[in-house]
């Protein structure tokens, strides 16, 4: 059985990614350390927080920006990690083998173990995002893992809009899902678009928080990136706007904390695995689940006749 | 392939339901000639809409609520379908067979004729809703239903909080899913609960909506029902609120229309399939779907080890 844990204080790093690796490495560190300083016994990046996102254009030698896992960066993690007891989720651009790339998560545990990784599952291919040419999609299937102050689930960005994904990762006893998150606006949409945009990426994950009755953390950068003025032999770019709004959700859905559109933030909530139980007690979906009736989830489309 | 098919209007009748059958068929039938008035293609009445929410207690007397399907009361509904040409979505108490009992959505074409039927697949049973008593899960699996005006995909209730049912319906063709729905407080649990829990109900729908591209009618009854005071030999109860709420969001999870939460009211609401196509266009979250790895999603729970 699920041992009932105790409270656990989840951090948020909410975080701007600027050009340099090491500047970005060092600052994740430093806000890592402010989690830390706030009480969070597990604390989560924002995606691939070690470059600016550098799928906004298709350039081979952006794949020089991966390494390996265990690598430097697990290793720089798991330094803090160990020295401030909490754990750790990272986002990697793992080099898995010659020409072979994932988007990665790992996670470090309390005393800086690496307890394992998950490779993000669904890739996503869209103006600016341009995934499918960077990351070969995920292998390891959907997964949790025990940190010595909760049981975490791991999914990776584009992965956020996948009820599958959620329920597969709940399944496998998540108290909380971690979404390590690259998502900002066109800035030519905004106006039109971009609060509903927003709401919708909220709205989505918030859901996964009910059907599955388990916390969820969404962790998003923020800042403009890749803004390219028009000049000779090179394409012009409003680039991308992250939008921030990182939010941890309780069980019931409600989001406890959000950061804003604007700035870095540290965000420090606290979880109860007693509501949980709770929640789920008052509203048992898992036990009306009708899996004698799901198998067609693996079709691609039931084409109407 | 599925052609692209003109905006179509969708009437929600959100009704209170009085002990009297009879007046509640009166009523609905008024409600949807009013609805097909404000020029809508399709409506769709609450849950169990001919009598009171009779899951508060169990009953056996309460069986003989049940009718056919066909019978009196799909016959009514077809009437009005021909006379105003609109398609229809009831919710009858089946009696299938001797002892054997469903809570089942019909299809009305907008010609009277009764296209098929869909038994409600996940059953609740909680204080108040003591629903696996009275309905037999459903064997029919997730349908849609080619009308005149729509492929329209029926589920019922409780089914709304499983992401499984409403993926499965999707993948079926559907340009809306309806779900005639009797949902309320229990009073004493209203001032502390209440907001946060029609605010689930109301996200994870919306939610649907965003994960599929399809556009989402939630149909709701309104109004306190089953309140009974200390007597000799009675139990009291506070009864259940409806909480009304009715909404119909679009395939981008906007609420593009939304009832009160005290009064009858019916909501005639324009969908567009172009939109459909458009929402699915640019976050196209079907391409993506990890197919390959969702096998366990027909198990009860993954057990961590």
């Amino acid at each position: 059985m699920t041992a009932r844990s105790r409270p656990f204080k989840v951090g948020l790093i909410q975080m701007k990614c600027a050009v340099d690796p090491v500047r970005n490495l060092e600052r994740a560190l430093t806000l890592l350390a402010d989690a830390a300083a706030l009480g969070a016994h597990v604390a989560c990046l924002p995606e691939l927080f070690l470059t600016p996102y550098f799928c906004q254009s298709f350039d081979a030698s952006k794949f020089n920006l991966a390494e390996p896992i265990p690598g430097p960066t697990t290793r720089a993690l798991a330094e803090t990690a160990r020295s401030t007891s909490m754990a750790i989720v990272g986002s990697i651009f793992e080099h898995r083998a010659p020409g072979l790339y994932h988007n990665t998560a790992v996670v470090l545990d309390a005393d800086g173990a690496l307890v394992g990784s998950y490779r993000k599952m669904h890739i996503p291919d869209d103006p600016l995002y341009y995934e499918k040419y960077y990351f070969t999609p995920g292998d390891l299937g959907f997964k949790t893992f025990a940190t010595r102050h909760a049981r975490i689930g791991t999914l990776v960005c584009w992965d956020q809009w996948y009820p599958e994904a959620a329920r597969l990762t709940a399944l496998r006893g998540a108290e909380i899902l971690f979404y390590p998150t690259a998502i900002g606006w066109h800035p030519s949409e905004k106006s039109e678009f971009g609060a509903a945009q927003a709401d919708a990426w909220e709205t989505m994950q918030r859901a996964h928080a009910i059907a599955n009755g388990v916390y969820v953390a969404a962790v998003n950068r923020v800042g403009l990136e890749g803004a390219v003025p028009p000049g000779p032999g090179v394409a012009a770019s409003q680039g991308l706007e992250f939008w921030g709004g990182s939010f941890l959700a309780d069980p019931f859905g409600r989001v406890l904390a959000r950061a804003g559109r604007h700035h870095e933030e540290v965000l420090v909530v606290e979880c109860d695995p007693a509501l949980q139980e709770e929640t789920r007690r008052n509203w048992p979906f898992f036990r009306d689940r009708r899996i004698d009736a799901y198998d067609a989830i693996t079709e691609r489309y039931l084409d109407p006749s």
